[in-house]
């Protein structure tokens, strides 16, 4: 399967757009009144080129000591990615921000898994797509210093060559959500009342649909508990107006930073012992169990042939598997676990 | 599905057997001339307790310092097993040996994955089965010395209730491979050899085929490369004398010991550094994605809801993701890599 998408190939320096040439010449597939300027494709482009921009300014402010390291890699029939990771900085021990802007044909069976779950137009056969993220996890040293995940992505199925004004499927999928090994109740209900005021800007049903979206995601089904903490999720998302849903995604990555930076900025330098950090190492385990065995993301690019360095860098600077680990009742650790359990209300 | 298989519960001594009673009557389905006292299930079992009596004891009697902690448990309808793991040794940080014999009902997707893959008899709903394993994974702390992982099963389909002299499918699966994260040739060569000869000593063509289905088996897809230095690997055996295979299982375990203890008692105290130990780190991550993503024992177990601390105590104690890690070429790192992207033939 690694040979249905072509192989990526590093560029010294960041092109101006991934997108290739006919798909500047689109206009938007929107049906609303707005008159944009340009193609969905090239506006969310632009949005999450930007939104890796001030992530990756707002890490390296905070961390002091790193620097992101960029590699910029293209596919020869279009498309191509930047990926920015800072590892071993003063605060955060792995932190990547990546954007891609990809082009592909699916196999049949990746098809299935990325396509809208109760999407009744099934196609077989290979299909052309195009698909644009940004996607990001910030891991911190400080055990008292949660990790980050965020993603947001458009996804368009190509227009048959014969026929290029025929509709396309298209769909809006991310989140943001955190993932401590400690519980600030304070610094929890802060991020999750930013997720919810990004929401509210747009339909007061988004948080509580979004929120308990994400509690269901996350679940790591063999150990009956979630990853962390949540936030908000959403995939196949095109049963709203396009372009309210591209202004939606953008909020969304641009309350990034506010809804973390002061997080760590409260914890990035409480004292913590040999203990907290082995239990922090074992929450990157189930951080781990997650990726490689749920992550719709991650299990897709895996099956597709992605560029496997960008994929696996969600995956923590190291993680623990302790035989049959019980965190004592009543104690930090427990509370901690005892909340991955049973999903908590936060705002 | 975790509905599928009743619950575990812990139990405060070891059973005789974990076999129901009605397995006791069974005759032996062989068709050798042997007339064996009991059933194929039975002796397994038999062989698979003794197997790990005896390298649990090899494993404390080198480490000096570790005890394993057992744990035993049931089904409430017939069934258990019995995990052992050293934790935090002298010379393994982490060794999990561990049988189990398992009554169950597979959903057909998980049939799907157990049967043998050129199966014709392809059973639609739910499949009532029998299942009898060791499994073994040994991890040392020295970087120097090696990872071990065994395991044994011997599986059968039960005979419909109302047909109980009706043929069943049985087959047997195993293996025995070496994951160093450095190269010693003699070492890799002894363990290679003594595979070599416990295969030898029933069909010539074993070593050769086996020793390729497992550098085929443990391959990590998305890395391009092995998990180790292979050994010997084989399933869904059943197109031999059934009674030759119970013995040629019985042989490869009894070889784990001599196949494995002399390469620790060589490498266990040698000198190393943090980048000997990071290197080391780094293997364990890869270990960690095969387990995850691609072994399937594990994806079968996470599936069918089988005891999870059992299943993942093949995970390392820790492991470690660096971005982009290239190793210099020409160096002991590089020379292993090489090893694991194009397997060699050691004896």
């Amino acid at each position: 399967s690694s040979s249905m998408i072509e192989k990526e190939r590093p560029e010294s320096q960041r092109p101006l757009t991934f997108l290739r040439e006919s798909d500047d010449e689109l206009s938007s597939i929107s049906d609303s009144n707005s008159t944009p300027s340009s193609s969905v494709r090239a506006r969310f482009e632009k949005m999450i080129r930007e939104a890796q921009d001030s992530v990756c300014l707002a890490i390296e402010a905070v961390d002091g000591g790193g620097k992101f390291k960029e590699d910029v890699w293209s596919r020869p029939g279009g498309g191509g990615g930047i990926s920015r990771v800072l590892q071993d900085g003063d605060i955060w021990e792995k932190a990547g921000v990546n954007v891609s802007v990809v082009y592909g044909v699916m196999p049949p069976e990746a098809y299935r898994a990325a396509k809208p779950a109760n999407s009744s137009d099934v196609k077989p056969g290979p299909v052309p797509f195009f698909a644009a993220g940004i996607s990001s996890v910030l891991h911190p040293k400080n055990p008292f210093a949660p990790t980050l995940h965020f993603n947001y992505r458009y996804f368009e199925t190509d227009a048959p060559s014969d026929a290029p004004g025929a509709p396309r499927q298209w769909w809006f999928g991310g989140g943001t959500d955190l993932t401590p090994a400690y519980i600030f109740e304070e610094d929890v209900k802060h991020f999750h009342s930013v997720q919810k005021s990004s929401c509210d800007k747009f339909d007061p049903s988004f948080y509580p649909r979004f929120k308990k979206w994400c509690d269901d995601y996350f679940y790591i089904k063999h150990r009956g508990e979630r990853r962390g903490l949540g936030g908000i999720f959403f995939d196949d998302l095109n049963d709203y107006d396009q372009e309210m849903l591209l202004s939606f995604a953008t909020e969304c990555a641009n309350s990034v930073v506010p809804a973390y930076i002061p997080i760590i900025e409260r914890r990035k330098d409480t004292p913590f012992t040999d203990q907290h950090k082995a239990w922090q190492q074992l929450r990157r385990g189930r951080y781990v169990e997650f990726n490689l065995v749920y992550d719709r993301g991650t299990t897709f690019g895996l099956k597709t042939g992605g560029r496997i360095e960008s994929i696996l860098v969600s995956l923590p600077l190291s993680a623990r598997w302790e035989y049959d680990h019980k965190p004592e009742e009543g104690s930090e650790e427990w509370k901690l676990l005892d909340a991955c359990i049973n999903p908590k209300e936060w705002v």
